[in-house]
Parts: C-alpha cells; structure tokens; sequence
C-alpha cells in the first residue's frame, strides 16, 4: 500500500478514532468492564474497514490513535496508526459480524456481570419490562458455547442475531455481545442489555415474573423503533 | 400566540428551567437512570403549563434552554426555546397527571432497577422499615399494566395515588412514578422509592420480614410530613 | 447566657464543627445515605454538650457553621452558630446515648441498605469473617422498636450496647446506630457496619456460612483493639 | 546499616515506593476495601526486600514515601523512609509468601465483598465464565481457616498456591490473597477474583450453572497466558 493510499485512510477514519475510543468511556461509566476486559468497533462508513480497541491495553491509556484499523478478514493495516499493535483479541468475532451483516456498524462486548451471569446458565433474558420490549422486541437471545481461536464466536452471534430483533446475544459461559448501526448504538445496546439484565434478575430473586402480552411488546418495539426521540433529520 | 406571549412565559419558567434541568442530575447521581431513560417536570406556577425533559436527548446535554414548555395537554408552545424539539415520550402522562391533580408540582419517572424489578412482579412494597413509614406512610402501591400510546398510563397513575398517601406507584412492568408538591419533591420521591425498593427486597431475600404495626407507621407518617426539617418560613 | 459564654463556646466547638461537618461525606462517599437521611454527631471534649447536623438539610449544603450545638437533653444553644435551625430528628437519641454513656465521643446512624435490611428482620448479623471479629468482636444486635418522640430509641440503643463488644445496633425496622470514642471512630463503624452486613448477606444467599471458633473472634478482637495501626502517640 | 547502605536501597525502592503507592488507588476504584483495608506489596527486584502498605492509614494519605520498605522476615529496614511507621497488619504474611514462592514479585490482600462471600462458606468459585478460564484457568480455592499472629495465614497461601493455576486464594471466613509477577499483577488478579466471585454469585443465584468443558478451559487459559495483550517486547 502506498503512503497516498495510507493517508487516504487516515482521512476516511480520523473521525471514527476519536468516536470509537471515546465510546469506551460509555463501558467504564456504567462499570460495564474491568480491567482492559471489552472491546469497542465501529465501521468505517464506505470501506471494507473497522476500528477497534488494541488488546490489553488499559482505558486510561485508550486514545483515538492507538485505536487499531482493520479489514474484514481482521487483519490489521500496515502503515495506520497503532498498527503495531496488536487488535483486540476479540477481533476477529468484529470482522465476521461485520462481514456477514452489512447493516451492522458498530459491534460491542463487555464481561458485564448480570448478563454474563444469564450467559453462565446459557438462559435467555425474558421479556418482562417495557423497557426491554423497546430495545430488544423480546427476549435476549442465547448464542452457542464457542472459543476464541477461530470463526465460532463470530458464527454463532451472526446465526443468533440474524432475522432477530435483539441487538444483544449472551454467548453462553462467556457474556454479552451487541451490534447497532453504528458503534453509539451497539454501545447503548451493550448498556441496556446489562441493566435489563440486572433489573430482570432481582426481579425473579423476588418470586414470579408477570409476563408482558406479546401484542404489547409488538407495539412498544415498533413504536420505539420509529417515533422515540428526536426527528430523525435535525439530529 | 403574540412575541409578547411568549417572553412572559419565558420569564414565568426562566427559574423552573434550571430547576428541572438540574434535577435530572439526581437521577444520574443516584443511577436511577441509564442512557436516555427518565425524565423530570415541573408545572409552570400560575399557568396551564409545565417543563419536561426533551425526548432521547442524552443526560450531559441537558440545559435549560432544551428543556420543553408544554401546555396541560401535553401539547409544545410554539415559539418557546427548546420547542423544535419532541417533548419526553411520556409528556402524555405527565400532563394527564397535571390535568387531573392540582395539588402536584412535580413528575417524576424512571426504570430504576429495584422499583422496575417489583413492578415486573406487580408486587406493592411492603412497608417495614421506618423511613418508608416516613416518606410514603405505608406501602407503596402497583398500577396498571398501560402502554404508551393514549391517555392509559396517566390514568393508571391518577387513579392509583388519588386519595393515596403514597407519592410513589408502581406502574406494571414498567417502572415507578412519582409525584410531589414541587419537581424537588418528586425527584425526592424517586431516590427513596428505589432506596427502599432495594432495602425490602435485600431484606425479603435473607428471610422473613417483620412488619411495623400501622399504629406506628401512622404516626411516624404524621410526624415526617408535619415535623420534619427545618422550620418551613426560615426555608 | 453571655456573650462572652457564646464565645468560648464557639472557641470549644471551632474544630469539631469542621470534623463533624466533614464527616458526613463519609456516609456519602460508601453510599451509606440519600437524600438528607443520615446524621453524625460528636461530644465537645470537657463539656456536656455535643455538636450535630441540622435537620433536612442537603449533604452539598453541610459546613461548620451549619452543624449545631446541643446540651446532653438534645436543647439547642441559643445564640450558638446554627443555632436558629432544627437539629437532626434524632438528636433525642444522641442525646441520650452522650447522658448514659460517658465513654462514646461520637454517634452515627444511617439508613444504609443491608444493615437497614436484618434491620427489617430483626435478625443480628452472625459472626462469620474476620473483619467482624476484629471490628465488632462478635455478632451485630438487633435493638428494640421504638419510634421517634421520646427517649425509647436512645433507650433502645444505651441498652443494647452498654456491656457489648459491638460499636454497632441495627435498630429494629429502622437501621443502624453507631457509637465510638470520637465522631471518627463512629463513622467507621457505621462505614464496616454496612460492609459487614452487605458480605454476610450475601455469604448467606449462597449457601451455608460456616462460624468463626469463639476462641479465634476473641484473639482477632483483642489483638484488633490493641495492636493494629500506628503506635497511639505518632498518631 | 550505613547511610550508604540506606541510600544505596532507597534507589533501589524508589520506582517500586511510587508503583505499590499508586496501585492502591485500584483496590479503592473497584471498590475492593473499606476504611483502612486491604493492602499492596512489591518485591523489589534483585534485593531480598519487598515495599508494603503502613498500617492502619487511611487511604487518601498514602503517598511513596510512607510506603515501608521490610526483609523476607518482615522486619522493617530501619533508616529507609516510612521505617517509623508500622507496616500493614498482613505482613507476615507477604513476606512468608515472598520468601517461598520466588517467582512472585507481588502480593495483594483483601476483604472484597463477594470474595469474601464465598471465603465465609469456604466454597472455591466453580470456572463457569471464559474470564475466569482465562485469567484463573479453573476455580478459585478455598485455603485454610489460620488467624494473624504467626506464619499460619501465609503458610495457607503458599500450599494453596503452589503448583496451582490460580492466582488468588479465598482465605476461609477472611477473604482473598492475590499473587503475581509484579505488583500491578497482583492487583488485576485481586479486580478480576472480585468480578468472577460477583458474576459466579449472581448467576447461581439464579439457577444450575452450565459447566465449561474442561478442555476449553484448558485452551482459554493456555492461549490467555501466552498470547493475550501487545507483544512483549514493545510494551
């Protein structure tokens, strides 16, 4: 690759760098993380490109040029800034999302501990708060039990998202990963589904859940989805 | 509505501008919200009109001046700040709260996780600790299942607090309303509501609770609204 | 009382007003307090009167000269700074622990959620970790119920304690009372009193606690209250 | 000891004085100790000399130069800085460890919540989640019930810890002792034992646990160890 090709880049992702570490700050915020546990991508709007976290590096030290660029395959680009470092060791699961669902944007994973803990039973989040029925549609689903190493956690969150209406699967034993339309949704996805998680899990430490008639969660989704909020353009 | 119009009401909700915009820090403060979620009102004194939060506008951007002034049927005063933008999507309830019950000032509603977790039960809070015999002088009452959508949840909260000493209500599967004299008061309500939401289900959790006898809470409910605090004139 | 009476008790009180003032951000800071609940007081050394919070008035808002001075039967100072404001609603109780137990410098009492919760059960916390033995030297008790408006709190507590290793008192569906040799000591108290009851509880959630031998709980409080910290006169 | 003998050592502590005084402020950010609690030591490299906590001293004072500099006997080096203070109550047990293991360079002790919680069943915490396969590569164990006094706290670390994979051991009805290469080791290890004791808590509260294949584990924890992070040579 040439330095015009390089620089050309740089352009196209200088402003992801700044969003896609930043956002970092939304997982610490609501003690989402732990140590240099979680990770952050975004897609770089018009190229086969994602942004992603370096590995093991702590979040005080996170800043938008250390962030690591990558193509869908998760190889990092020679010659960016901060490729020499290594990516998030959770890259590659980023890459397959982003290469088999090219609506996602922004791709999120946390060990949070409420969804982890629905994760360790491999059971899905019921849909009991209205809440939950605006972000999620439903339930949060369950993905398969799968290890780093090759394409299986990217797979199975792909296989359990796709044609779902939750932006959230809980990997079973590990935690939850999040996908939005861009890295600021992922990452409210990623924060919801803890505190639904949390609030779902007192609830039923306190005897039976009330379940939501499914026609009411139908409508609060779809509502949701398309008048919460500012008009879309003046945003 | 004439210029002239509109700079009175400016200046009658200058101060409650502050005020309400300010209060949404105490929902931060106390993580009784996350993301967007929540919102705060103050009715305008004197006038058919209160303040709310904006819609899906993010907790650090809050102001003054993107705070809503709406009239008591929820509807926006063209030409006021803020009004380009949509009122909370709870503004209906809100105002069907204003609309119907005089003596309140104050709005207040959020998911926080303890109340929302006894909402997804439809469960009251039972009162068996003396600060909650203080504040909501006896147990704090579920509503009705209502989505938004028309005047349903306003209703349900109207008729589960009218005549009802408690300033707090659980809406079902949803989460807690509050109200009060005055925004402040109502944001008070929602501190303790999620304080003493957690504290009995902590309690409940570890065994059988012991309950107050109503002689007790009765008089502690007495004193708390009648005693407690500083002498009101000084104030 | 003079002028000149006022003065030297200002000049007495001048450096406890600023420690008890200060104090209170310790039961913020462990959360072991909202809204204006709560309260610290402290004994002027060699005078039979002790300095406290006023009454309903917010933590932001706490200083010195807003702590006021009482005779050991709870009356206010006239003429002391603070003096035209209520003091804490519990000062009775302070009151009455300063009169019956001349070796307690400092008093707390909050309503902090796990101590408040096997406050809720009437159920002292067992004995089950070290750090409860050194600080407590045994279980925590549960006082009697007694509501606000005469000396039966302060009773309840006087008679709970007097004799007892424990600095701590889970006032029957109510919450904790604290006692030291200073303002300090008794905050510590109410800030492990809270920790203790938080672990145990959840100890307890999960299965069966297994007891700490009588003969360990007497070696790890005796070495605790004689040999832990600092040599007494670096301090 | 000579002044040169002093000076000599102060170089060699200085960096490690700053280092072991800074990773205090993690144990108070993950909210791992109350009060006084909870304590750090790093042992200084190429001198049979570890750098610890004072006791008893309160957080927000802790500063390098208060940091006391002790032998593998746990003997203050007198002259050095800090050398009038007494060091943390827990140093014998550091220095038992220090002088048997070798290969750790840092020690750190806590009363951790939800540690604890399981120290005070004396329960290991099973290896349910990928990150503690990862981080602990299997369950956390249980050591034995020993009180301070003589050798018999750090004793238990070291038969519990040697040969084992994990780097944290739940000292039973006391609570966890952590161990790693260096200090900042040791103290991830004591943030992550938190976070799994948490997760693993919660998630059982919540019904049967699925157990990871032993294999995966195995796989986690190997790739976790060699793998994970930025290449070594540029960190």
């Amino acid at each position: 690759m040439t330095d015009h090709d390089i620089a050309a880049i740089e352009e196209a992702v200088a402003e992801l760098r700044q969003q896609v570490s930043d956002l970092h700050s939304e997982l610490t915020h609501y003690n989402l993380v732990v140590s240099t546990g979680g990770n952050v991508s975004g897609r770089v709007p018009g190229r086969d490109l994602f942004v992603i976290k370096p590995s093991g590096v702590s979040y005080d030290d996170l800043a938008p040029d250390n962030m690591v660029v990558c193509d869908l395959d998760g190889n990092v680009i020679p010659g960016t800034k901060g490729s020499q470092r290594a990516p998030s060791s959770d890259t590659a699961a980023h890459a397959y999302v982003y290469r088999h669902m090219p609506e996602v944007g922004g791709v999120v994973h946390t060990h949070s501990d409420y969804a982890a803990a629905w994760a360790a039973r491999r059971e899905p989040i019921p849909c009991v708060i209205t809440a939950m029925a605006d972000e999620f549609g439903g339930p949060i689903p369950v993905g398969p039990f799968a290890i780093i190493g090759d394409d299986s956690i990217g797979r199975g969150i792909v296989e359990t998202l796709t044609g779902h209406r939750s932006r959230a699967v809980l990997m079973a034993n590990h935690g939850p990963f999040t996908i939005g339309k861009d890295a600021k949704d992922a990452v409210k996805a990623a924060v919801m589904c803890e505190d639904v998680a949390r609030t779902v899990h007192i609830a039923r430490q306190g005897g039976e859940l009330v379940p939501i008639p499914q026609e009411a969660i139908d409508s609060l989704f779809d509502r949701y989805q398309n008048v919460y909020g500012q008009p879309k353009k003046e945003q």
